[in-house]
């Protein structure tokens, strides 16, 4: 099958591989028809992680099922899926608690498995024409029969999405509530568009790009432009010098300051000083125990030099990590469904897999209008 | 009337003082019978606050109404009361929430006051014969006709046992889990034993005095002893290399190295080593966001090397600030009523007033059994 | 002062009574100049209460400060501000942990005050000129600069917008939920909204008067008309079988069946019906623990011949009561200023006191057209 | 095989039954070595449901795997295994939520299914020599070394202990609170020794039994016996005129007044009566659908004649159903094992499977002394 894969920093290929099949019982293979580029593939295609050459990326991922292994019990020849990026087992103690994303079957010795990531266990990716899932009756979501017709929609249900959605639950968004997002790349836009949909009172949404800001404004937000920096003292502006209730974090460890540098502590501090005391921060960025690759000593080591006196001061609190897809998946489908929402909204470029090289050279650079591209395998 | 008065670092010294007497119409005054040395007025007492000089220190109060402003409603004079150590004013944004640690109204131009605190308002302590009580319907909390007999229980409910309790709330323990909580002064104690008292299947308490890790055991908790390092591995080892379920932070920015000098970073780091994957942290040592007085270049700037990458990948999270004891103390209060929590099992010295200045000098050196103070004016 | 008098069944009239005015230091008093007819009035007009003749009527009420007491601290003459229904005293057991709704202290003896609210106390209602507010600091939600251009929409925030947004809150409905709602009155259009707001993917609002579902389906929602039956069947539907995610109870114990007599059961036994398994259940309509003018022999005692098997069966959780309008309305404020909600969509009438008696009589007949009256004294 | 088989009404017999054996690649065959008699095995016994004869019953049980299915992944022959008495896929939407009472997919058409039980799927039960444990990675609690010697203590992990926790989980039970719970049955003393667990100042046990309420003292509550009436005044004795915080109901509709008849409202409209305003009530004694059976007219169509007006009135909230023993096994199975917890406190009789019948009889005639049955197969 024809797949991309990747050969080092800043170097991914269209190529032939062997075909993605069934291994064990409880597995489904899957004919991909939309599969995304996703920010966090960035890390992986700058050779920021220990991502092995060889492998197939690709973690956002929908299409139809073609085979199903003999244990398979819900999950039918002929459904459309769409497939949360992590890979959950469905039995451990982290799974039947709704947080499969540190599930702790499918990666041994790690807490949560992924296809196509560094670190995340031996899977394959979805940039290719064929998918193996594994347990599969739990990690398959079945769409409705409108998935055709709304497939670039669904497809945002395997991780840009939910992820964005996660950022606001780990902030705890509620009605009525200022919200303010760092980063309006395609999590942080999907951030801004959970807080409209929860009925946040105010969503500010930080970026230096004019063009995400200006998606961001079409989301329901209030664009707010940092590139010349001034961002913490409009955000105070805005909220009566009090701060937002809740604060999201949607850049990671690559966040960069003024002059585009990066500065990893900044998105981290300036969200303690521009969250009001007693509120809550969510973190959805990338943040990684070691980035050897890193110029700063601190951030070589993991660490960031963190405000650590003031966020306890105000009784803040902050909550982390990768999103539980599957703790979401479902109801977010349900808006989808009723055309409540529409996450294809920032969809800018839809391209042939051959075509995907080239989408990650312009993706990688923040080109302009280069927000989210999905690949039709 | 008599009362203990801070003159400077490492001095205090008992003398007349002013007659507290009634201020505004919302005002009692209560003849104190009960106040603690809390660890909190250790970092006054050292001068690494800007607490001026002159000031009556003394926020952990107990003792009898004896006059009631022409507004108060509830509180009558002759009722025992316990005073929370925060001042609400019970109307606010936050004390309407039930978060009456970050009042808006008490403190104008910050979140939070107390009585006798660096920076949180101008009200005088309670380490005195006399304390005006503020907004009194709202901050008494009236105690049953077991107070007399109970009182170095019941004075614990001003402070220490409802900021033990809230380290809990923050980590979010629960019946079964495991805890590790680093810190064995009076408030890790009171985690512990606030964890006790939740159903937690394991509770690990770190410290390096000997004294107050057998407390912490005679209160159901496994004391481990960090004079010689190691806890960490040790912690590994009883949760079968999974860490805790939770964990709780009862130390603060002055925490210490194996040697004696402080490591400020060095608990937060340890707790996020070993608290599991999708763990939760409670933060009740006090951080501040400036500390000119230390050594270290970030603390200085109230900044930690914060293990930020290991924490996200991890998927923890934190929970901050100090306790809204209104929150907790009518609950607490029951189990002390029922005899079903003894907290005054802390309690290492009762003394009069005029012997502060040499409990707080041994307090301050963490003399061997010196483990909390009740004093009685 | 003029005011709006409860005479007896069916027999209201407006007269000159006593001014209200300050009586104690934590009282303010308002210049009414909003005050709405609420569906609760109705239970008092018609006689199905213990009401006294001679009180005021008129629990929904906006207007402008211009006397506080000594004791006041917060609230400023000028100030419009609007008052919750419920009067809560800010210090006691409930209103300490947000559950303003049902104070001990306000009403003594009972858990709950309101202001001219048969068995709530002996406070009178705002449908006058001027209006004493006890536990001013307490109960006054201070507005915006835009309150007087949005009246309206703010003096919804007195009752009918937060009781309506309670039902929801109690029915637990989340972004992507269905929700049923029985009921198309002020409050089921209102709980309708809300589920809107918070981003329900489909909400189906059951009720006889077609005027009213027209209005459902303007705010968003499925009117569904059961005047000839069919309402359980319809949901069912539209839910694939399964039951809605939510449903909310907004009518009460005078529901009525298709002819208009009373089937005290009826709205309950049918949530039981359409909601699904583990569903949820909130109850704003008001149901009262005696009605001795009920024909029904079970409602006499206030009892319903309840579905408890199947309810069980079905694993729902009911919530109910009064809503703590305290707990939302800052909230819903901060949506009115953001022109993200706009609840006076529902007002039908706005009229000088004078008209009041007529108002209450095509309330009472449901009389086409009549959803809401906003009257200005 | 040998088995405890349903031949009618108080008929039950021990006779060879065919061989359990695995079905499909996700079973695996568990060799019982201890299985519970429970209360809702005498509604079966009692000719009180649709029960089939023939079948064999028994859903508390605990057994060695001997043989695995194909697709298993996780448990291991030679694993001794707890089985929740409820049975889930793990992988459908209730499942997923960790509502694996209410499963979707092992009971086609219901929500929920079980072994030997009526109305719950074709599954047989484990009071006979071997059981097939279907969705075995899912359904299977591993226990530790300890797993034979506290045989007794884990097998109650299969319904009985979680069915009590869950009880105290719908009531919302925190530390500090007053609980009141009706019925001192084996689930009802689990709920009041979950209750104490979880620092309950106050638990009170109501029932008719002495030897029952002489257990419930035992595990640390206060009996409190109804055989002459009285308990609801001295409940409201016991917490000063106010009800108490939480109450559980652990009898079901089989409730019986003061002279042995059944009166199914009996239990609920004391809960409403003996629980504060703003209180919650756990419900998890079984109330069903329909009961032909019944003399009470509202009984036969599984309606209760309830306090609605007064529930309403005092904001209460309701939550019932089966407990998701998946829910909580694992953190009580630590308290097990950590020797925090000892339900087998509760245990009268360990019988050989062959006497079960005997212990039928005695069990369902409340016969003194006869509190629990574990047969050993």
């Amino acid at each position: 099958m024809k797949a991309l894969v990747y050969n080092g920093p800043c170097d991914v290929v269209v190529k032939t591989m062997p075909d993605a099949k069934i291994e064990r019982p409880t597995d489904v293979l899957v004919k991909i028809t939309a599969t995304n580029i996703c920010g966090s593939d960035l890390h992986m295609y700058e050779g920021r992680t220990n991502m092995e050459s060889g492998r197939i990326l690709g973690h956002e991922n929908l299409g139809e099922v073609i085979e199903i292994g003999k244990a398979v019990d819900r999950v039918k020849v002929g459904d459309m899926v769409c497939l949360p990026f992590n890979i959950g087992c469905g039995f451990c103690e982290n799974c039947e608690r709704s947080l499969s994303g540190y599930c702790l079957t499918a990666n041994p010795g790690a807490a949560g498995a992924a296809y196509g990531f560094a670190g995340m266990g031996p899977y394959s990716g979805g940039q290719a024409e064929f998918l193996r899932v594994p347990y599969a009756d739990y990690n398959c979501l079945v769409l409705p029969p409108d998935a055709k017709e709304k497939e670039n929609d669904y497809v945002m249900l395997s991780d840009i999405f939910p992820t964005g959605y996660h950022a606001t639950e780990l902030a705890g968004v509620k009605p009525g509530d200022t919200v303010v997002i760092y980063g309006a790349g395609p999590v942080g836009l999907m951030a801004a568009y959970s807080a409209v949909i929860k009925g946040a009172s105010q969503v500010m949404v930080v970026d230096m790009h004019k063009d995400r800001l200006k998606l961001a404004e079409k989301l329901g937000a209030i664009g707010i432009d940092d590139s010349e920096g001034g961002a913490v003292g409009k955000i105070m502006e805005l909220t009566d010098g009090q701060g937002a209730d809740r604060g999201c974090e949607c850049v990671g460890y690559q966040c960069c300051g003024k002059h585009g540098h990066e500065v990893p502590n900044l998105t981290m501090n300036n969200l303690v000083e521009t969250v009001k005391a007693t509120g809550t921060i969510g973190v959805v960025g990338v943040f990684i125990p070691e980035d050897p690759g890193a110029k700063d000593a601190l951030a070589k080591k993991g660490q960031l030099a963190f405000d650590f006196g003031k966020f306890w001061f105000k009784g803040q609190k902050i909550g982390t990590g990768q999103a539980n897809v599957k703790a979401y998946n479902r109801k977010l489908a349900n808006l989808i469904h009723a055309d409540k929402a529409k996450p294809s909204l920032i969809v800018s470029h839809e391209l042939p897999l051959e075509q995907a090289p080239e989408a990650y050279r312009h993706f990688d650079k923040r080109d302009d209008g280069w927000t989210k591209v999905v690949l039709k395998p």
